[in-house]
């Protein structure tokens, strides 16, 4: 059967329950009811219907139409995924690209419903599109799930057992966080606390599993109150041992579709917080006045402040994640010099290997991003077997990578030259290098905005032209998701300040279609730098231990404390990672890496 | 009569009045129905009240006590002014200081009426004042105005003839204007829209007027039509040549106390735009679901880009301040030098006299900051007869000074040593001087808005754990208010892009509590600079003219790009206004003090 047959031919299976049951159109979400950004192949749906495997993208089916809203980084894959589905590539962040809720109210007619399974939507999102449509005359179904019936050999429920994350990588108990996560609930006036988001549930609660690809997490709910708060999780999903720890911080088990008849039958008076920015339609429609919306949660902002304990694991497992990446590039170059036949995919390999000979590994992070060339222009390029690039002794070779280890989360980008670089090369490499130490240079004051810092970062770019469309920095979790909130650093406000205690990475890039992408990206640590008569300033502690490619500095657009930092940050890096090396050739390499660089 | 009587009398009066008409408490702001920055004499109702003359703070009465809220600006001013009048100061800010309405929660009894003037509150922050006093179980009626009652000889409504702003300054006629405005409205639906900011009416109807001091604009409402528009205006300030003026761009007149009247007897189905966050409260109320709201108006966004026409005459401005203003440095370096007694307020004296001499000027853009020692450190310091220090050949002297002219407002802040620096005054001299010559010479994407640039003038004192708690710039309007929006440069985020065309100040400082302030200050055009890939990016060219003092330069703290641009804007300083000036003296004097910087 072609791809044309089976996704078109679900398709029309779908349209055949829509025709049954007066729907007349679906919007299926890349989402699950826990909102985050890594889903289980049981709901991987809009995959399943249009053959489409971003990591972003809605699907809209019509009677008569079907269309998929993706953005920028997906433009190519999209293309060629959808291809025969009969499904159309809608190009977000186009101008001439209609939004969904447009695009419906040209499809359809007056009074006729859409239908969308409001689990899969936050209650603020849900809200948004339900009053666009109602603006162009359209109803609104919020419970319209016919996947099951659908979709006949759909995946089940994850079901890895859960894992206790020790106290001593976590730095402090579930009951101590549950605690004071009540007192701001409490203080609020509300009774209880609902959290969908799996990572605040398994930050919350010291907990950890396999239920998805690069993020240790577990499929559940959690509704925290003072005594016995109740964990929603699959039965198989427990063992002895697990249970007696979640009881011994006051967390009573109940099977995970038991969780929306228990808020139904919560007594009117209980006021429940959700973060209405990651809690579903769903849920805050049966919650209704009971709900009361937290904004940001306190788990997550809680989450993104690491304590001491966390911080110095982090310190140790980015000397592990250094080592391995010191070999992997003493690899990478040996192939070059002695012409073995190396591809992306090799690289993703090389990483794997070396990352997962270290202690408490556990997965890589994300899927390494190893793009040659051209490729490295694409942001967010994976290879595949179908577009894996040979590498050549010349050229830049970008590569962003990170770890799970049981002691922290790493993410790294390096961008090396395999051969001898051009001026353009070293030009673009090092104003972007300039911005990465401006950033990781910053001093500012207590209730900085990531927004406010933003432009360090990019400066230098801006005064050539060139500049870069993603985010400096986001937030990095510990054991956790390697993109989390509720701080970053981008070119959009988000009012969540810089705290100290929070893991940010900075990466400023620059992408030449068709010729080169650069990044240089690593973690750092935001602290509190001193006081004055103006307040608490704090700073940025760089904790990636890595070399960047001297090769690629050009030192006259440098100024002399750019390359003090520089040649100090090299030197902490051989001095963490020498001691941790194994032999006298690596060990020599990264003192070659790491010597000072003169003008 | 002492203070003591004279204004705790009024607050009585005003509480016999509230009794008799069952108000619990009223709040009276510093405002008017125009919402803007300076008030008529009409409605100084706070200060009359309250003996307060500061230009922010809100004065609230109740049956038994009165407080007043102001901001760290006017803490000393206030806590003298108020002495005797038995109002309480409220250090609005500070952590312990509760707000309006939770104080007026903790003096009311349930069930109680706080009386406003729902004229003098824009829509939007009625709306929260409400919502916040019905949380606390209080009432507000937003129709209390006794004023007329108690204050017997309340001034008159201004009575300015207003006069035309010649197109030949303004650079596009009020028709076209009106044409721009209404072609927005009409595509959000509206079939005509209401000003009621004074500076958005004086722009567009190229009109202006005396009634308020340092503004150049006339008490009115504009309701704008696709024809005949209609200006609400008192009768006496119009001539036969100004009305056959706004008769020729489609204006015609009706009486100021009209306007509400006209608005009630709108058809329900007339749509009329407004900007909520400049409409008063009261004005909304009558306008009901006739009102859209604009968000920022088209007005204010078009009035913040300046045309070639005005572009040309500011440059032309520039040259008169710049040459008023080395006159009266001249001059105070000429009587330190001769031992001449002089004061801050001398100062004020000789920046006026200079500036008057000019051709095309009106008044000063604001009351002039002259701030010696000490007095620098106080940011909206105005020297008064108490307060005038007497100036010696040390220190600094901080002077923030503008002037309205027919072709442009200007705004300018030098700090001046009026002997030997110290390595103190230069380091903090230059460190806010470097921080303005980085923000001058930003290059950024077409999009970017002023906080995102904020950091590039403070990251210099954050590293040596200093700050200023003001904004680094704000929109500068054209022979109208020194200060308006929508953009601005401040570290708290405003959504409005820096566009081209727009005029912004450039002004960081750092204040030294007890010993000195420093603030460098001019005025930026933002302008194209390039095209990219990456789309369009902006830039700044410095507009004001006037050497910075050379003296205050620590070259150590400044790069070679730094220094290049301090000696290129002195260059230039020296070529613009040394045909201007008159004397082989003051030509002299100003080589002398633009020759080039070395190290």
């Amino acid at each position: 059967m072609s791809n044309e047959n089976v996704y078109s031919g679900r398709i029309a299976a779908l349209r055949v329950l829509m025709a049954r049951d007066g729907i007349s159109a679906v919007i299926i979400p890349q989402a699950d009811p826990h909102l985050g950004e890594y889903l289980a192949s049981h709901w991987q749906v809009r995959r399943w219907l249009s053959g489409f495997g971003g990591s972003a993208g809605d699907l809209v089916v019509t009677a008569s139409a079907a269309a998929l809203w993706t953005d920028s980084r997906y433009f190519i894959q999209a293309a060629q995924q959808l291809e025969g589905s009969g499904v159309e590539l809608m190009k977000d962040g186009l101008p001439d690209t209609p939004s969904i809720t447009a695009w419906l109210g040209n499809e359809l007619l007056n009074g006729q419903t859409v239908g969308v399974d409001g689990l899969l939507f936050p209650d603020t999102q849900f809200c948004q599109l339900a009053a666009e449509l109602a603006a162009k005359g359209l109803n609104v179904n919020g419970h319209y799930d016919v996947v099951d019936e659908l979709w006949a050999d759909r995946p089940a429920l994850p079901d890895s057992k859960i894992f206790v994350h020790d106290e001593k990588y976590a730095g402090e108990s579930a009951r101590s966080k549950i605690a004071k996560i009540m007192d701001e609930a409490r203080a609020a006036g509300a009774d209880a606390v609902l959290v969908s988001a799996l990572d605040e549930i398994a930050w919350t609660l010291n907990i950890r599993c396999d239920d998805v690809r690069h993020t240790p997490v577990a499929t559940a709910f959690l509704y925290l109150r003072d005594k016995d708060s109740i964990l929603f999780i699959e039965d198989s999903k427990l063992t002895d041992q697990t249970r007696v720890y979640l009881a011994s911080q006051g967390v009573v088990c109940q099977p995970y579709g038991k969780m929306m008849d228990y808020i139904k039958s919560l007594p009117e008076a209980e006021k429940v917080m959700v973060d209405k920015n990651k809690t579903s339609w769903a849920i805050n429609d049966i919650l209704g006045n009971r709900a009361i919306d937290s904004g940001i949660s306190t788990a997550a902002r809680l989450k993104s402040v690491k304590n001491d304990t966390q911080i110095a694991c982090l310190r140790r497992a980015m000397v592990r994640d250094g080592v391995a990446i010191v070999k992997a590039m003493m690899e990478i170059e040996h192939r070059m010099a002695e012409n073995i036949h190396t591809t992306e995919l090799d690289v993703v390999d090389i990483f794997h290997k070396y990352r997962a000979q270290g202690e408490l590994y556990k997965d890589e992070s994300f899927g390494t991003i190893a793009g040659y060339g051209p490729h490295g222009a694409i942001v967010h390029y994976e290879p595949t077997a179908e577009s894996n690039a040979t590498l050549r002794p010349e050229g830049l070779l970008l590569i962003d990578s990170g770890a799970q280890y049981v002691d922290g989360t790493t993410d790294i980008t390096r961008t090396i030259c395999l051969g001898q670089p051009t001026a353009h090369e070293k030009h673009d490499f090092t104003l972007v290098l300039k911005g990465h130490i401006t950033l990781a240079q910053a001093v500012f004051p207590a209730g900085t905005r990531g927004a406010q810092l933003d432009v360090l970062a990019r400066q230098f770019l801006w005064q050539h032209g060139l500049n870069y469309l993603h985010g400096t920095g986001h937030g990095v979790g510990f054991f956790l998701s390697v993109h989390e909130g509720p701080h970053s650093i981008r070119l959009n406000n988000v009012e969540a300040p810089l705290l100290p205690g929070s893991i940010t990475s900075n990466e400023p890039g620059v992408y030449i279609e068709n010729d080169h992408g650069i990044r240089c990206e690593n973690l750092v640590l935001c602290r509190k730098e001193r006081d004055s008569e103006f307040g608490d300033f704090l700073s940025f502690e760089t904790l990636t231990l890595c070399p960047f490619d001297r090769k690629l500095v050009d030192t006259t657009l440098l100024s002399d404390s750019d390359l003090r930092w520089l040649n100090n940050y090299h030197a902490m890096v051989a001095e963490r990672l020498l001691p941790a090396l194994d032999t006298e050739e690596q060990r020599q390499w990264l003192i070659r890496q790491t010597a000072p660089i003169t003008r």
